[in-house]
Formats: C-alpha cells, sequence, structure tokens
C-alpha cells in the first residue's frame, strides 16, 4: 500500500525510490515536521522533480485540520477527473463536477470556465471537506470567493493548478487567506501533486508514512 | 478545443499561455517538424516546465505512424486511468486494464506490477494502436517485451513514465527500439506529459494545432 504500491515489485520500488527522494531532499526539508515531509516526499517520488521540496508551501494548521476531515470522511473535492481517479483509496467520497450539466450550463451562462462553475456547483450541492485542485487557476480563484461570501464550508485546500497564465497568482491569493493549505509557488504543480497530497494525508491517517 | 479549453475564458488563457510557451522554449525547438513542435508545446503548457523542450525525444516516424492510427481510430492504450481519463476527445477507444480481474490476477501469479500485468492483459485482448505509459516503467517494459515476442501489435509508444527508479532505463529502452516513440530522458516524465502528448496528437489528426 506504500507509495500506491500494491504488489512486491511495486513494494520493492517505491520503497528504493523513498531512499533516493529521502537523500535528494532531506537537506531541504528539515524545517517541516515529520507529517509535512511525508507529503513532500511523496510529491517528489510522484514527479521525480525534486524541485518540489523548494516550491511547496504549507500552513502549520494544513495536516491537523486535513486529517480530521479525512478520518470524518467528509468529501474530497477535484477540479478535474484526472486527480478524481488518482485517489482510489479513500473511504469516504471524491467529486468531481466538470462534466456535470449544471457546470455546462452556468459556464456558458457566465462565461467562465468549466472547471470554475464546477465548483459552484459543488457550493450548490452543500460540499464540506478538502479541496484538490491540480489543474485550473481559475477554479482554485472561485473557491476562494465563494469561502469569502460563505457559501462553501471548506475544511482544507491544496492548490496546485498548473500553467504560465495565473496558477501563481491564484496559489498568492490561498497563501493570503486564513484557510488551511498546501500550495506551490510558481507555475508549476499539475494533478500528480494534487494526487500525491492528498494520498500521503490518506496513508497518515491509516497510520502509514 | 485549443490546448483543452471548452469556453471562452478557457481558449483566452490557452492562447496567452501559447506565447509564454513559445518565447520559453522557440531556441530549443528549431530541429523539430512543425507537428512534432506542438506536441512539445502541448507538453510545456501542460507542465509548466520548460525543460521538457530539452528531454523530449520524438523518433523521425512516430507523428506519421501516430497519426496513422488515430486516423483510423485504433485504440489506446495507458497504463493508469489518471492517462485515460485526461484523453476526453478522441473518436477511438481509450483502454486500461489496470483494474481488470485478469490483471490482478496475473500481477500475483508472477509477482509483477499491476501496470505490468495489464499490458498482457491487453496483448491478450488483440490489441492493436498508440501505447500511452505515463506512470510506471514496469508497464513500458512490459509493452516492448511483448512486441519483440510478437505478442503485441503496436504502432507507436509514448513512453514517459516517472520516477527515480527504473523510470529513465525504460525510456532508454525504448529508445533503442525500431518502434515510433515519444520518450523522455531522465527520471522526469508523468501522466500529463503523456496525456499532452496524445492530445496534441488528436489535435494535429483534426488540424488543429
Amino acid at each position: 500500500m506504500f507509495m500506491g504500491a500494491s504488489t512486491k515489485q511495486g513494494y520493492d520500488i517505491a520503497e528504493k525510490s523513498r531512499e533516493i527522494v529521502k537523500s535528494l531532499i532531506d537537506d531541504k526539508t528539515g524545517h517541516l515536521t515529520s507529517k509535512e515531509r511525508a507529503i513532500v516526499e511523496r510529491i517528489v517520488h510522484s514527479t521525480a522533480d525534486p524541485e518540489y521540496a523548494e516550491i511547496t508551501r504549507i500552513s502549520g494548521n494544513f495536516v491537523q485540520e486535513s486529517l480530521k476531515s479525512i478520518r470524518n470522511e467528509e468529501d474530497i473535492l477535484t477540479d478535474i477527473n484526472m486527480v478524481k481517479v488518482g485517489i482510489n483509496r479513500y473511504k469516504g467520497k471524491v467529486k468531481c463536477y466538470i462534466k456535470d450539466e449544471k457546470a455546462v450550463k452556468i459556464a456558458k451562462e457566465y462565461g467562465i470556465t468549466r472547471a470554475s462553475a464546477a465548483m459552484r456547483v459543488a457550493a450548490l450541492e452543500g460540499f464540506e471537506g478538502i479541496v484538490a485542485i491540480g489543474n485550473a487557476p481559475t477554479a482554485l480563484l472561485e473557491v476562494l470567493d465563494l469561502v469569502q461570501k460563505g457559501e462553501m464550508d471548506v475544511k482544507s485546500v491544496i492548490g496546485v493548478p498548473v500553467g504560465f497564465v495565473g496558477a501563481a497568482e491564484s496559489k498568492k491569493a490561498l497563501q493570503e487567506t486564513e484557510l488551511p493549505y498546501l500550495a506551490t509557488e510558481g507555475p508549476k504543480g499539475g494533478t500528480p501533486v494534487a494526487v500525491a497530497a492528498v494520498n500521503a494525508l490518506i496513508n497518515l491517517d491509516l497510520g502509514k508514512v
């Protein structure tokens, strides 16, 4: 089950990878708690990109609030289906509304992205839990807006949209809120980063670090 | 429809992103054909990581053979579901057998990864088309083995597994075959890279570059 492995061969690969990841980033993760370090290690393992040890930002209350939400089996809301299908061992529900009819309608009506409209649909459906955004900056900004208006009950946000247009700014905006967050600095991020963060939290909850 | 956008706002973001991507990598893509360049641009757009312009390798026959397979609406086989769900506008079928009962059985019986077993299942099912591996080096090596044994009919391979254990070596092995390929050098790669390459090919087939 470690690092997503489900067979002996998969486990051996994951274990060897973990040693390499540790050797690459141990000097950059000294300021983190052991749980935060486990999350960053999984992100570097999943991306093979040690830069994530330098650009990942985790608020002091992120791990605690996220684990509380996971323990209560609250929903996890993702911006796109690539994030949803990557979270494959959660006892609670993982939701994505990007293909929902209502999201398509709202996107057309307001001239916004479907990823953004999908966040509004989640709010209307009474979402409560962890938000994981791996792709669309517009979805992240929409969540911040819905939270500010008191229209969405968010326990923590994994905000790692990727791209050269708006992604860095949306992640800066997240870090300026009171929300428990995990975010990356700059344009980098993506669905594997969001998936790695969520799956690391699920493993932490199970006591598998 | 450009770069995956489906709304006016999405289109505007994608267009601005494309200009930035071009400015970042144009000096590194002079040796590529215009179609190869469109693929590399989409990979950099999807990852926000210009390094992919330097580490992406495309065989001379890759674009032509892949486009032929796409035009014939042959299957696209992925190693994990994250790649499958990212390919959302293909007229043909996108297949993934990692959760297939037969794959679970084969993995246990032979002590191999599920991703690897899933490639054997595809071969048994008579797969014919493009293989896109975004995660598991073991799946890529399995495909090369099946092709060499004459047990699998592969038209081209997008081989971009990610990780510090075996990924670089598996992509080297792919580049030493006669197969039309797109691969990355070193540990980096991942599901967004595989998805970007496939979706760029689908767009090229539709005449949308």
